[in-house]
């Protein structure tokens, strides 16, 4: 995105509101240190200690011979695993250090790891809001919904889960709807829950049809993107066993994400909450590389706090900025892709909605995230998909991006001429320089309302929150359903009706 | 700010809302590094073009033998002065990098340059505003409330100028009233504008008797703080010119600070109003020197756009981030203290006053700024002093300085024995290592509200805003006069008197 191709690029005028191009973005800035080496090997060893003393729970009795074959230390008429050090780092070490998520258009797919930087819709919110309807369970119509204005906004580059869930959807085929609308209505890369066999079979099949794949061609590159929550402390659900068995030996990729929420899940101390997290983080991935080594994994970082009082989850607080940026360091040491999330507590697009997230935004950038879930739409601690947040969240991302533009210094940008011309006590407003530049030269905001207050006030004093409502309608009006082969599509139509047919996951 | 003091920093509860103490914060983050020393050099040469060959109009005849007396050339029978760059070398190289502002009491003491951070109270807006009453001009009455604000709350560390003008006291005799205020109702240090020799006379009168010092005493330190706006492009004004004159001999400290408005008052790009920001703050530090070398001066940046479409100034944009962070490389090779700003153009304490002012408060902590002028609220593009808007902006100071708390990682803090503790599936709630930590551990919020959505309906649906108004009158409430000696008090007042009936301004 330089500046001297920002004309150009400026020309997408999608939902009637200038937004910046599709890009894949990279992170210019040196990650924060926040940590000393010397504080690293201490998180390390502690990490070696839990995995080599305490370690984890794996909750499916099909994980352990993988284990057991893998080199890890199976308890006994038990389902706890412990690991060596050189057994994680072996194992570990497997792990594609970059790798491309294709999209059904090529001109979508995204790179991991390195100075890569993806930002993802928001995921898995049960409810939803905007202003007009107000805060409420999810509908498969609000998924879609959310679905085509992700597709619209080039700033979200990844459908990172169900932006909402369709609550209107029965639970054992509703994974069939969701993929299919993921497929049919965008072409940007897609998630699929690993929630037992069945689902992620279902969505990988989808996915196989959609891109008009053979089982060989869907293993040839990663096309899913799953996230693997562990259920810490210290333990790894059998659902999401079985989605990493599924998914490992077909070469697509899983974040393995602790949700290590400091005082509740994990220590009430970043350090603690950070060496758990990191034990869970390398066990979950050592375990992918066992099923099949060089599958892709992502280190997931998901490290916050409770509030100690209340007991309510904070986000985007010091605490938070801090474990993302130090896990981004645990991350890079062991070369792996890093993820974490544009988090906040708030109830509503206010003034907290925005500085919560800026503070995860930014932590997200001073940490070298690549992968930034929930990066449009999350509020309220993650139960709710709003339609407002998501335009305020890409504002936000469209700034950051500027932000990473190269500058550039030569004699036209320096601008001597113009200086001259004006000279002491002139204004540019009519110099040349000036006029040469006047539809391009800045970042044209979303919803930034830079009116004076007079007109403001008369314009009925919007909020942010109200532009954003606006700016979000224009960019639905704007979209296209992308074109897919009608061969393609038929197949997912037959795949996805018989298996409603089979009874979907209730029939696994 | 070490965790194992927090307990006892996190004790003082002022306002009946815990706070972050007052201190000295330092900024521990490396500066980014937007250009590159070629990139660097190509602006220093620009500035150094510009100094050279275009020169700039010192619109006082009182300036120009000090000029000529420092190599300056002056255009015989013009106001016009060029200066070569070995002269503006000599004269930069005087000015001190590193010095202490000093304060009516010791513990209120600043540092400016190296890694110091200093937020000062928003300043200079013709407008104040809160939700109980509206927006409004400034009163007398409003300045004060500002002012026992501004001296409540730790956060903010310097009166940067009246936050709000007092439009109901007669012009001449304003700033006596004002000065006054500062010193008798405040014990931070204080700035005193540059508008004409009597008004800053008569400032440095005030702090010399409410600080207890004669001639010399006053000399000794830096106790009043200066902005020098030049009246860009390429002048200094007379009114400015005579501030300069009389606290350079004093040894007091001028911020010289381009209001550089890309595209109005400077190029419409980046770099080129960097280039003439800098000639414009070389220029002026140069001639600071050149009263008295050795005075201290800042390097003050402000350089932002208007939007090509209105003309409206934008704030907080990646433009301004970008020039805030650029200009903090260019003060540190010059080797002087640096002087960014927390600004935003949003008409309410919404989400985009929040969002803009965290990318100005980002760009402030990346580019190593020393001194955030409009620390805390500012609005409007500074047509605004908001009372809700301090109390946010300090949140997000308070925020800011807990991510550059060092972490501790040790045994203690690992807690390893705690995740032995509760092991896989278990809880941190009821552990030792969580109940040892139940009440510091995390930030305490002043305004973000983390209560799940229902309990936040109940309560009324409070935005941000709201809650930042209630916060404020506690901390109003809370404000106790601090005491200042009798004989001090009653020659102010019988100087204030004096002068009032001189006519103040008027009678210069």
């Amino acid at each position: 995105m330089a500046r001297n191709r920002r004309g150009k690029e400026r020309k997408d005028r999608s939902g009637g509101a200038e937004q910046l191009p599709w890009a894949r973005v990279q992170n210019p800035f040196p990650p924060l240190q926040l940590l000393r080496p010397d504080q690293l090997d201490a998180i390390d060893e502690a990490a070696f200690t839990i995995l080599e003393e305490i370690g984890l729970d794996f909750l499916s009795p099909e994980a352990l011979p993988v284990l057991r074959a893998g080199g890890a230390a199976v308890e006994p008429g038990s389902q706890r695993v412990r690991f060596g050090r050189d057994v994680i780092r072996h194992w570990v070490a497997k792990a594609p250090e970059t790798f491309l998520l294709k999209a059904r258009e090529p001109v979508h797919d995204v790179g991991f790891g390195g100075t890569e930087m993806v930002f993802s819709l928001m995921a898995s919110a049960p409810n939803c809001s905007d202003i007009e309807h107000g805060r409420r369970p999810g509908t498969f119509a609000d998924f879609c919904r959310f679905v085509k204005l992700g597709q619209t906004l080039n700033a979200v580059q990844v459908f990172g889960g169900y932006p909402v869930e369709p609550c209107d959807l029965p639970a054992p085929t509703r994974h069939l709807d969701c993929q299919r609308a993921f497929v049919e209505l965008g072409t940007k890369p897609v998630h699929a829950y690993s929630l037992g066999r069945t689902r992620i079979l279902d969505a990988l099949e989808i996915v196989k049809l959609g891109h008009g794949l053979d089982d060989a061609g869907l293993a040839a590159d990663p096309r899913i993107i799953s996230i693997i929550n562990t259920s810490s402390p210290l333990r790894l659900d059998g659902p999401m066993i079985e989605g990493m068995l599924e998914l490992a030996p077909r070469n697509q990729c899983v974040v393995v994400t602790p949700f290590t929420l400091s005082g509740a899940m994990a220590p009430a101390t970043v350090a603690g909450a950070l060496a758990q997290q990191h034990a869970e983080a390398l066990a979950g991935i050592a375990f992918y590389q066992m099923i099949h080594a060089g599958a892709p994994a992502v280190y997931g970082g998901f490290t916050s706090n409770v509030d100690m009082k209340s007991g309510a989850p904070a986000f985007g607080t010091p605490e938070y900025f801090r474990a993302t940026v130090i896990s981004g360091q645990l991350a890079r040491r062991w070369r792996l892709p890093y993820r974490s999330s544009n988090v906040n507590a708030a109830n509503t697009v206010d003034a907290q909605s925005a500085y919560e997230s800026m503070f995860s935004l930014w932590a997200c950038v001073a940490g070298g995230v690549n992968f930034v879930k929930h990066a449009a739409g999350w509020l309220e601690g993650g139960l709710v998909c709003s339609l407002e947040k998501i335009v305020l969240d890409v504002e936000l991302i469209q700034m950051i991006r500027q932000c990473m533009e190269p500058i550039v210094v030569d004699e036209d940008s320096l601008g001597l001429d113009a200086i001259r011309e004006v000279g002491p006590g002139g204004h540019y407003f009519g110099a040349a320089h000036t006029l040469a530049r006047f539809e391009h030269a800045f970042h044209a905001p979303l919803i930034s309302d830079w009116r004076n207050f007079e007109s403001w006030r008369e314009a009925g004093s919007p909020t942010a929150m109200q532009h954003a409502h606006e700016r979000a309608k224009a960019f639905l009006d704007a979209y296209e359903q992308p074109a897919l082969d009608a061969a393609r599509k038929a197949a997912i139509d037959d795949f996805v009706d018989r298996r409603k047919r089979e009874g979907g996951a209730l029939a696994a």
